[in-house]
């Protein structure tokens, strides 16, 4: 059929399962052919598309209330409900996002970008539901990498308690991003491999009823265990949160998926319907990618499944930068360890994790276990590097600060995607890291300008002793392996194009210093440029020079402008009795939208253009 | 004993278990007469007696690391090494602090103060241990209360995968702060009223094996569930994480105890320790205390268990004023809905559970869960109220971004103990949420001057439609129920004290207002005072009026100084090109140690003295 005409999910309660069966390989035609000219999530798409469309068959959404953990694996519930024919814009600016989004549709009546959060939202909606005395269905869709999550256990403890109905879809493909780490997983891949919970049931009470023995055991170990085992045995960690347990079941059946959701609909109470799914199903490339590079993807040749974008020759992402150089100072400072909470691919730790097995740590989606876990490896005499993207950093401010900074410890926490990251959207952009970190005492927060300052400062950031975050943002850098070290001073920024005409100063930080000095010079600007490399502590010593100068000021920020680098240098003026000629550019008391980089900066009104329209006011 | 003259646990080893307990008798005793005396958490501390005896017994620390979670129930441990003497200056400026501290004695080896963080550092430190090829012992010692907390979860994941040595004490009394919720305390309670492990084990196979049929099903059943049983039965939740059992153990009987421990010290791999332990052990009024009243109290007398210390007359603790308020708005507005994160009690919502009971929620120590359960409960109709230690808040930070601010959901926070908090210290100390929280959009912070401009902000913040959160302090205010309602404008301050002849104005926010106001009005000082109850959004208005004024400003603010008040002043000037004349007073970039109220606001230099010795010099 054709996928673009799809209006709304009603049409589905029509077809035969072949004819879903039909409409499913049509929606995996159309999302490959689709992603490979957009970008986008695939792999996790693939993997639910019979599952989607079960529980649209079943469900009467927007009634019922469908909720995608993460939101990246929401692209068949977005096909299903109109959406199709938007996909050609998908993640792109002013077009439709790569997660759920409540203004885009009725259908989508709940957002995230962020790990494990589905099921503490269910559960509010479960619990407002009963209040309310309405009936309609709440379906939370969690997969095994974020149902471990320390949130989501959070939540499946509050909701084995509380008891309300709600159908916990848990989509088990056995991956993150990558692959699964953790003792849980060992569990689940027993409930995986076991046969489906009735039929067990029957098997395991039929064979102990044969005999006397069995009778008298059944009945001892009831009373004995108060049918702990009953529950347990055929429910695994389920079980111990009190929830009643369907499964497994395929996840690329519909007939199969159909019959056992309508069960757990007739179900009082809260259940886990188990689902197991491949991600990736249907195309090979993403069937065999066992190390997450198929998660989020640009555009890519549908035939070789070869990405259609490259890295620019002499390059590399500054994940890569960072990592590369972290494996250069292990090689000779055996103390340090590296850390990822379930990023190993996203943040480049290959290479770490292969050159130093015994010393890297993938946590799974659990930072604020991480993040403990690293201070506690530094107070027993390690140098831990934590790697967090810095939106999911967010999840650990508590424990940077309470565990780690407040007992002043040696942890070097890189922040990886600092900054706008572009299509991913409002749930992704790393721009409050600054504000959030810079009231935090004892600790160290800088952001290099380019490929040498980034290993320059992470070879000081090991030689000195306390906390210290270094943020580097998506996207590739010129990277050449330094082979002189040139040991940097906490809180230093450094000058360029200083001059006797300087009629202005831009005060920036990280590739911006570079951008903006290579602007100045070709147009021959009396403009002075400083890399605030620092945002704690800052360079009062150059502060001071700055100040007798008397030039105007322009801090050109990429983050949050509240709380950021101009806060700082207000603060310490302000301290000083100091009065400083200062505009600020940043970003304004909102959230940002998905679309290109040079797109929503514009929007943001921190492109590059704005700033030299500044520039061009201060020096006329 | 003398407990005094204890210096360090190495007198323990020779110790029979009679003189152990005589021993704990004689802590015991000391401990209620101590803490009758200083105040402090007795509780927590009378249930551990016997278990940490024990531990000192068994194990030899500082070179094998104890961890207590928490913290507050290291008093034995404190004593056993040689801290008695210093009981008396418990929790005071410059005595002993009330939690583990690593600068107090090498037998800290890791300090806390929020819940769940000692799992997470004890498997850094084990991997540290191993990566080192040392072999000293390290044991967490966590609660019931905390074990199900997400970041235990999470490090109980990775400790099921990386099989260091490890002996997890789990302290069971069947208790947080008050009684425990949530659905994983049913398998608790099912583990602790089993048989102990081995002699559990022994009985069911004993009972199979008389037969053929019993060999065959057990033979069977091993094949079908790989042993599942036999961990997932008998170790509950710990079998699931793939983690040895021991136990139920009787927390307070010493032969028993060190049984246990030593057979664990001995088994190779992760190993938890179920010690089932009384709160108040030895004390009937904390034997008898179901609701936490005792968890942390003030001096007492030992005989009848009254409290010394009482509120004013007239007066209740922001807490009770809160809660009084929300009471009445919940009687009218039937949507509104309260949680809590373990804090019933604390956060005086006693009577709003009872009033409303399926509108009240105890979430647990889940502060994360909580908060998005808040946001779903928001999406679907309810106006929850969501109440939570600013310390605590911090565990929140990406929940109230990510999952209410984000997508602007009406939920108004409660951000209880805001501020310095006095005699729990650095771990408790409420001063980061003003920092932390400001840069997150859609948010509106404020925090009432009194009871009365309490009651009418919490009304108002349920008549506007965004996240709001409202702060207030420790401490008593006047209560006087108000019966007129004045709606507050978002964002607006006012001003005291205004006159022709005003020479400085004095900026603040909480019960700082009344106190300078009172304090300026009784010297006839020519100073007015704005009520800054607002600190996002500001209230810009005034600031033009005041600009235009030209008075020198003193902010006074008693919360991070980095991010607060002034800073948001300072900015706004900066953006309207306005030169102010202001100097700041509040916290600078440093942690602040335990002691009184009044000692610690010196130490920071935000006590009242150090802004009239400010003003004065102003206005001369």
């Amino acid at each position: 059929m054709d996928i673009n005409k799809i209006q709304n999910p009603l049409f589905l309660k029509d077809l035969t399962i072949k004819e879903c069966n039909t409409l499913a390989n049509d929606i995996r035609s159309f999302l490959i052919d689709s992603v490979s000219k957009t970008g986008g999530h695939l792999s996790s798409n693939l993997g639910v598309v019979e599952l989607t469309i079960a529980l649209h068959k079943v469900f009467n959404s927007p009634e019922d209330k469908i909720l995608f953990d993460v939101g990246h694996q929401s692209y068949i519930h977005k096909i299903l409900t109109g959406r199709a024919k938007d996909f050609k814009t998908l993640r792109q600016y002013k077009g439709i996002s790569g997660f759920q989004k409540r203004e885009e549709s009725d259908y989508d009546c709940w957002e995230a970008g962020h790990s494990s959060t589905v099921l503490s939202a269910a559960l509010g909606m479960a619990v407002a539901r009963d209040l309310e005395h309405k009936t309609y269905n709440v379906i939370p869709v969690v997969g095994d990498g974020s149902i471990v999550s320390g949130m989501s256990l959070e939540a499946l403890n509050q909701i084995g308690s509380e008891n309300k109905n709600m159908i916990i879809i848990f989509n088990d493909n056995n991956m993150s991003i990558s692959q699964n780490v953790g003792a849980l997983t060992n569990g689940f891949s027993k409930l995986r491999t076991s046969k489906p919970y009735t039929s067990f049931k029957t098997d395991v009470k039929s064979i102990l009823k044969k005999n006397e023995a069995g009778k008298t055991l059944l009945a001892g170990m009831s009373a004995i265990k108060d049918k702990l085992k009953d529950s347990v045995v055929e429910s695994g960690l389920f079980g111990e949160f009190g929830l009643e347990y369907l499964g497994p079941v395929d996840g690329h059946n519909i007939k199969d998926l159909i019959h056992i959701l309508e069960a757990a609909k007739k179900h009082d109470g809260p259940v886990v319907v188990h689902v197991l799914t491949r991600k990736g199903k249907g195309y090979k490339p993403c069937e065999n990618d066992k190390l997450g590079s198929w998660h989020g993807v640009g555009p890519f040749d549908v035939l070789t499944g070869k990405s259609l974008s490259s890295t620019p020759v002499g390059k590399l992402t500054w994940s890569e930068i960072l990592s590369e150089t972290l494996c250069r100072i292990a090689k000779t400072n055996e103390d340090v360890v590296a850390i990822t909470p379930a990023m190993i691919t996203g943040s480049k730790l290959e290479k770490f994790f292969a050159a130093f097995p015994t010393r890297s740590f993938d946590c799974g989606i659990a930072e604020e276990h991480a993040t403990t876990f690293a201070a506690g490896l530094a107070i027993a005499g390690k140098r831990p590097y934590l790697c967090i993207y810095s939106s999911f950093l967010q999840r650990a401010y508590d424990q940077i600060n309470h565990d780690i900074c407040r007992m002043d410890l040696p942890v070097v926490i890189g922040i990886d995607r600092a900054g706008l990251v572009g299509e991913d959207g409002s749930t992704h952009h790393g721009v409050f890291d600054i504000s959030m970190l810079k009231s935090i005492p004892n600790l160290i927060l800088c952001q290099p300008k380019d490929g040498d300052e980034a290993q320059q400062l992470l070879v000081s950031a090991f030689m000195q002793n306390h906390p210290l975050a270094i943020r580097y943002p998506r996207g590739t850098e010129v990277y050449k392996p330094i082979t002189t070290l040139e040991e940097i001073k906490m809180g230093s920024w450094t000058r360029f194009n200083t001059s006797d005409r300087t009629k202005c100063i831009v005060m920036t930080y990280g590739p911006e210093v570079d951008k903006v000095l290579t602007k100045i010079k070709s147009n021959d600007l009396p403009v002075e440029v400083i890399n605030c490399r620092f945002f704690k502590p800052i360079d009062e010593d150059m502060l001071r020079q700055i100040t007798n100068e008397k030039c105007p000021i322009v801090t050109y920020e990429t983050d949050m402008l509240e709380g950021g680098l101009a806060t700082s240098i207000l603060e310490w003026a302000c301290d000083h009795h100091l009065q400083l000629n200062l505009s600020r550019i940043g970003i304004q008391d909102e959230y940002i939208t998905h679309g290109s980089l040079n797109q929503i900066r514009k929007e943001a009104g921190i492109d590059i253009e704005t700033l030299f329209e500044k520039i061009d006011k201060l020096i006329k």
